[in-house]
């Protein structure tokens, strides 16, 4: 099993990503495409340590920047190495992609030169919020605005199929963002998928609410991708806040300073809890193999952790898992489909 | 100016609301009229202390349950003591009305039994949110869901005010929350709004990300009800996880538990910091007069606070600078649908 790593997507990098991808190969033994300008790479490499056999250098001219057209890698930069790393694992060289570049230039990519999954009209990005049982499958967060029913009954398979193996749950609870617990409050789009989210054949819990994202009461939850979008970027922010006004609040007298200094190692425990770089990058699910895209402000641990992702994502072969459970709810639909037409066929 | 308070609205009621109710008439010297049952709150405010001249007990015979429709009060509750608040208000003899009660029944009540301002489509619901720089209102949080662009341009106008009077700042800046940066990004809703917001005179930032909420970027955060609503109880529902992993973390060792014991007046400040009952009740922005809506698990510091929220709101005269600065929004707007006609008109 081989990562292909963009390694000159994101803020720090490259020297972030090849610090992270190498700790990956020494540690992980991941075999692993390091896509970018060979000669840096080369030199960054080296810096590292011993060489690793398992990792080798995919050279690409060009890069697509932070603020660039996401379709720039379609058009302008068919060079670049988040294009690079779809077609390395298009032509099967590579199982899974790695980049904490540009999100929408790793979207498109995945999804026009790896391509979706038969039967799954919107791959849809994935994140593992932390929650008092460990974790809640939240999707999208972004890939998708103004999704359509059958998009969110389709991110509900997928979502299943994620917290299975994210989370080791055998039948993971899902449930439909919405706001009020009824099901006939919510938005247009939540009243018209409610039944349709029965017909998944999974343990459909009904509807949730934002309160619900971070208490464990459910293992997935189904959304737009503006709501998830707007749910993870405000999540970040608060955490954020939050450890800030604390820190604030502890440097006010000795005494606090004091405390602070004996509690420290349950701070750091703590900050490693709700750090996203421990989470590592999101999945794109939906597409034919495996596709992570990181946070922009990937430090080498989070890409270390999110090649760790890739391996496991691939080693559990969820894609195609994904595409054979899609694939069974479309033939459902069909046989539904065709007996009611066959009843309100007039008798002959 | 007097306060009419739903005594039995909340999960705590009516005792914290009667006790939040009398700390404001005995401290802040508030006129309260205390809506519910008579002799109940007779006894309840009893035991309260020394009488106080400042609130007056109004009967009502019924109360609407959290879990009962919305529409409760104006069909079969019409004694409900959360419409004789609404009534109260109508008819002047208070100018505001507090209550932590069933949120859609308040709502109702607000629009049908007070009233809309003239202009306003759809009155919205108000969040201050905490940030490094004190603090960002965001609206809507759950009144209205799929709401149209001219309704988002209201909120805003709504919103500039508030902002004005809660945050004391003379030209708050108002942004639009999307996905993404760029003005070509986001939702058709989103995409739709974007140029009405620039008409409406006010300091208009652009987009603004979920991660604007807790930064203190901007002041106004203007959204779809749905998005506003996920966001404040996932908030809500972060922060209590993360003071819960930091008890859990600091709770481990020895070392950790001395520093907690000696970091606590830090804590305590902390935790004063983020609780939403220190910010007090939500205001219905756009009604004819004061309506705050409460968490339905406000204590009596809450419902206090959201007492004090009510005065400053009369005290400023929202209402009444938000009634003018929509009509000339809505005269602006018929000029320049006169002037393109005029244009378009054929030569005679």
């Amino acid at each position: 099993m081989r990562i292909a790593v963009d390694a000159m997507g994101g803020d720090f990098a490259p020297n972030a990503v090849v610090a992270g991808a190498y700790q990956a190969a020494r540690e992980d033994k991941t075999s692993i495409l390091l896509v970018g300008d060979g000669p840096t790479l080369e030199k960054q490499l080296a810096k590292q340590g011993e060489l690793q056999s398992s990792i080798e250098i995919v050279h690409a001219e060009q890069v697509v920047g932070m603020d660039e057209s996401p379709i720039t890698p379609l058009r302008k930069k068919k060079q670049s190495s988040i294009r690079i790393c779809g077609e390395l694992v298009k032509e099967g060289r590579a199982q899974a992609m790695v980049s904490a570049g540009n999100t929408g230039a790793a979207l498109i990519v995945a999804k026009t030169v790896i391509g979706s999954i038969k039967g799954v009209d919107r791959p849809a990005l994935a994140t593992v919020f932390p929650s008092p049982r460990g974790g809640t499958v939240v999707l999208d967060v972004g890939a998708n605005i103004d999704s359509k029913p059958e998009h969110l009954r389709q991110f509900a398979v997928m979502g299943h199929f994620y917290a299975q193996e994210i989370l080791g749950t055998a039948s993971p609870r899902v449930g439909l963002m919405s706001i009020g617990e009824e099901e006939s409050k919510g938005s247009d789009l939540t009243k018209a998928v409610f039944a349709e989210m029965k017909a998944t054949g999974f343990n459909f819990v009904g509807i949730v609410e934002g309160r619900d994202v971070f208490r464990g009461s459910v293992d997935v939850i189904v959304c737009d991708g503006f709501v998830g979008n707007v749910l993870l970027k405000s999540a970040e922010s608060l955490a954020g806040l939050m450890s800030g006004m604390m820190k604030d609040e502890l440097s006010k007298t000795w005494r606090t300073r004091l405390g602070y200094s004996l509690a420290r190692p349950a701070f750091e425990r703590f900050r490693r809890r709700v750090d996203y770089r421990e989470y590592g990058a999101a999945p794109l699910l939906g597409v034919e193999a495996g596709c992570f895209i990181g946070h922009g402000r990937s430090n080498p641990r989070a890409i270390r952790n999110s090649i760790r992702r890739a391996v496991e994502f691939c080693a559990a072969d969820l894609h195609n898992k994904i595409r054979d459970r899609v694939a069974e709810l479309h033939a459902q639909e069909e046989r539904l489909l065709e007996a009611r037409l066959a009843e309100e066929a007039p008798a002959t």
